[in-house]
């Protein structure tokens, strides 16, 4: 998703996919067509990038990203982009934390300074605004909380994956489950519902809707382990507030939010609230977060 | 511990026992009383002070303190002790803090500006580093990490406490779950170590070193929970450097800490090496990084 924002507000968008082949030059070929349709004469003044990998700062390099394919060595995305657009200024960071940005700016999180961002979808990522700032971190690395350990136990020697919040919350882990208990003979509707497709989380709702027993545990486990990471990260590191967005959070809805809120307030050590609210940038969150980066940057 | 500290060295410490009775007036007491025998002229310029609960920040305010018998309301301790000891300046934080700001400042985690200090005992504390100062966050609750949930399945609808980190690696808890393993008919050498005494940290090391499966399998497990719970911090906010202190770490000693850290980089998202070293300042810790509270106000 790409948008032209001028003082903070969207005067057009552009959806792209991320191509499945070509690896960096394509993803980048990509990028240049949605900035070009959008600013066909070259009038922004910066462009801002949200990328799916942990950027290191201040650099605008990704590194060998698992989550885009043939990603597989360092690209210095800012510098390129700068290059093919006669110089303009490009600011890149993590698409988790642009999306972060926007819900503290002009969403969910406005006027917090201590929050948590935390989007549930294919994997689960989160965004961390510590004192009124995004935190980075290092290496870039903040807000991994998909790989965050809520079942020690279930860790096996087989793998490192295993008691991972993503293991039960991600949902290609859930799909991964779903198609294990059915294939143990559960029954459940999922697979019907999505005629040989992927299990999107529209699919997830629609089973939930229709009284499916199996989706509904497995959606009743991920709330549970979802609250287990967010109220461990309250703990850990004070906050006043979590957001929650992402493809499963949207389309599982207010229930989804719902449970995961009571179940974080009741497990919350401090017996103090922290709210967990629903997202409210929607799907041009990161894009809209991404320029909000070029304001930082003067 | 209270020590006499003059240019980051300490000249003098005195050891009272935290006061079982007498509530909030009979520990204020002996504070006095550990000033007094430190510093009997009242040269020093100013007393910086670390107290078992979360200090609200900047305002040297103990609320009801769990650890603490007797401490039912919130007690402006700085205030107190600034009127008795004539107007000089008092400065408190929470103990876990001071303990964090010695091994960033003078200890183990000296240079590094990103890290996390675990203190394993009865219970588990924590403090953390970001970016070179300590965070203490809007409520001044950072750092709880004993309260962070590590097995979000063993939770029960009958307490907030199941599946909570200190349930598995906090002294406390340790002892409950061998007495309970005990009554079950497994053989333990744990309790006639103790003498009818509580399990400390010195009987658990002599119970490894006797070869006793109980009190390793029970300490295996704490390494496990504590490895999960710091990992998931790691991934969370990006840390370069853990440190691992407290009465239950430094008993176990050198076997425990490199437990920790091997399951901590096994599981690392990052692949990447965050050490975890043992904390240096030891038994005065706490009170040398109380004198560092002061230096800090200037």
């Amino acid at each position: 998703m790409a948008v032209l924002v001028e003082g903070r507000v969207v005067q057009a968008k552009a959806k792209r996919s991320t191509p499945v082949f070509g690896g960096p030059e394509a993803v980048i070929d990509t990028i240049m067509r949605a900035v070009t349709k959008l600013d066909p004469d070259g009038n922004a003044v910066a462009i801002g990038i949200g990328m799916p990998g942990p950027v290191m700062p201040g650099t605008g390099v990704l590194p060998a990203a698992p989550n885009l394919p043939g990603w597989d060595y360092d690209v210095p995305v800012g510098a390129i982009l700068t290059e093919r657009l006669g110089g303009r200024p490009v600011v890149v960071d993590n698409d988790v934390n642009v999306g972060t940005l926007a819900e503290h700016r002009l969403g969910a999180g406005m006027g917090v300074d201590n929050l948590l961002c935390v989007f549930a979808g294919t994997g689960i990522g989160a965004g961390l605004i510590l004192d009124g700032a995004l935190r980075r971190g290092p290496r870039g690395l903040t807000g991994e909380i998909g790989h965050s350990f809520v079942a020690f136990r279930d860790l096996k020697s087989d793998g490192p994956g295993c008691g991972e919040l993503e293991d039960y919350a991600g949902r290609r882990s859930m799909e991964q489950n779903a198609r294990w208990l059915a294939e143990q003979g559960e029954g459940t509707v999922l697979f019907d519902l999505a005629e040989g497709g992927r299990l999107k989380s529209r699919i997830w709702a629609e089973a939930i809707d229709a009284g499916d027993a199996l989706a509904a545990r497995l959606v009743d486990e991920a709330a549970s382990a979802l609250a287990a990471a967010i109220a461990s990260a309250i703990v850990l590191i004070d906050l006043e507030l979590v957001v929650l967005g992402g493809g499963m959070a949207e389309r599982l809805g207010e229930p989804f939010r719902k449970r995961i809120e009571n179940e974080v307030m009741e497990r919350s050590f401090t017996g103090s609230s922290t709210p967990v609210r629903a997202a409210r940038m929607g799907d041009t969150g990161g894009a809209v977060g991404a320029s909000l980066l070029v304001e930082d940057c003067g």
